[in-house]
């Protein structure tokens, strides 16, 4: 019988801290997000980033831009929020176009105004055990949930699934950090089983339900799932066969309402932490 | 009966070849090495580079700065340096003296000169599985060694033992972006026997004697040692057990002759390559 990890819970208590510190400034902070393109699911996002930021005092632009914007006029605009001042965190919100290269859209945003964290400067500062200015925002939703839950990774054996570059990548590389010893897992692994038994710390960032079954982790594992999968009954749901693998977990993230509402809650803190950074620098 | 991995014999081979394609360049490539106080060690790594790049017809500048030296003084020869058209590559040598920060230092080499890949922007495109302008020497020479044995990594469980930013962070994150599933172990890692019996490829580079013991290992497993260490004779040896381990391994490299050629192989190469970066863009 796993406790189970309550994401809705932690981040309201951050959320909280954090509203009440932006009740005190004169300035807001202000959080600048590009969407380009129609995708429903995109927009959805962005007007819960919008949302959430109102209701905790952040200033928030979104940046409305067509699909046939060109990779330049994206680039520029981009350029455009890097200059201005009033701007303290940029986010272009991903996919993006198929005709954009997003790599080279990422790389334009100024690192100190790198929300997400996605900059090559800011990731090669996790990879290289510096802090940057920020850390991305599931990540740091992930390793803020094992502290408020009092798990410290160091001796660990922490087992990440997924490789993707805002989630499985950096999140191993902040546990490294943290002194866990760290195995990341990916389509091409072989046995994952065989690996995913070992794990202390088990974090599925893959987006295939069922993927993590109960034969596949040990008695006692901490289960992190950061999949947002549906169910053939279209009910949300994660990477781990939650109800199979619960019993045998000493922690456990439900989907939702695990990492999930995390995320968003680390984005409005990281537009704080680039305002008090620039502005005490 | 494992087979020895020639690091001479292929380090030979690639300097042949580069050579042979600097010799018909007018303009040879330039790398910049900086070297700051007395080190005797270090004199001697300066040293030989400075040979083997005279060898493969590399121009190679020393620029020889005293031990006092401030960290602003060095930020600004390294400031010289990168608008210096003549020069491709920049190398400054480690350990600093304890003065100076390190990281700064190494923050201010243009990454388009950075022939030891240490900026966290080179290491962060790797970190991101993008290709940077050149890949750090000793992680490099190990890929190199692979490819030539015909060992791929895809679906391998490769663990690296050490967690430093010149070898074993990112020949990791280099061994994911090849395919395989990585593990990282560090001097926090609990049961380290237990984790590297399981792997296929095992990369050590702590800097300590013996510490990978036959009981360590399983049959068939590729050892790549990258430790440079002193037996109690004085005599260089690696981090593993050569005589214990070797009878059970499918391929190994012995030190010395394994990977410490790849390294200053590597350095050529690299500084090669941004030469023909910088004059083709």
């Amino acid at each position: 019988m796993a406790q189970l990890i309550d994401g809705r819970l932690v981040s309201k208590k951050i959320c909280e801290n954090l509203s009440d510190e932006i009740l005190f400034l004169s300035k807001k902070p202000c959080l600048a997000v590009i969407i380009v393109g129609e995708d429903p699911a995109s927009r959805i996002y962005v007007n819960l980033k919008r949302k959430k930021a109102q209701e905790l005092g952040i200033k928030s632009i979104v940046e409305q831009m067509p699909t046939a914007t060109s990779q330049q006029e994206l680039l520029n605009k981009i350029e455009q929020l890097n200059n201005d001042n009033e701007v303290n965190a940029i986010l272009v919100q991903l996919p993006l176009p198929s005709h954009i290269d997003t790599k080279a859209v990422l790389e334009k945003i100024n690192p100190l105004k790198d929300v997400d964290c996605f900059h090559p400067y800011n990731m090669g500062r996790i990879a290289t055990g510096t802090k940057p200015y920020v850390y991305p925002c599931t990540p740091k939703g992930i390793i803020r949930l094992l502290e408020y839950y009092n798990i410290p990774p160091q001796g660990k054996h922490a087992v990440v699934i997924g490789r993707s570059n805002i989630v499985g990548r950096p999140v191993a590389q902040m546990l490294l950090n943290e002194n866990a010893t760290v195995t990341i897992c990916h389509s091409k692994t072989a046995n994952l089983a065989e690996i995913t038994k070992t794990a202390d710390i088990l974090i599925s960032a893959v987006g295939q339900k069922n993927l993590v079954k109960p034969d596949m982790v040990k008695e006692g594992v901490v289960v992190i799932d950061v999949g947002m999968n549906r169910t053939d009954e279209g009910k949300l749901c994660g990477d781990v066969d939650f109800y199979g693998v619960e019993p045998k977990a000493s922690f456990i993230t439900p989907v939702p309402g695990g990492v999930g509402p995390m995320t968003i809650c680390s984005l409005m803190q990281n537009t704080f932490d680039l305002y008090n950074i620039q502005y005490n620098s």
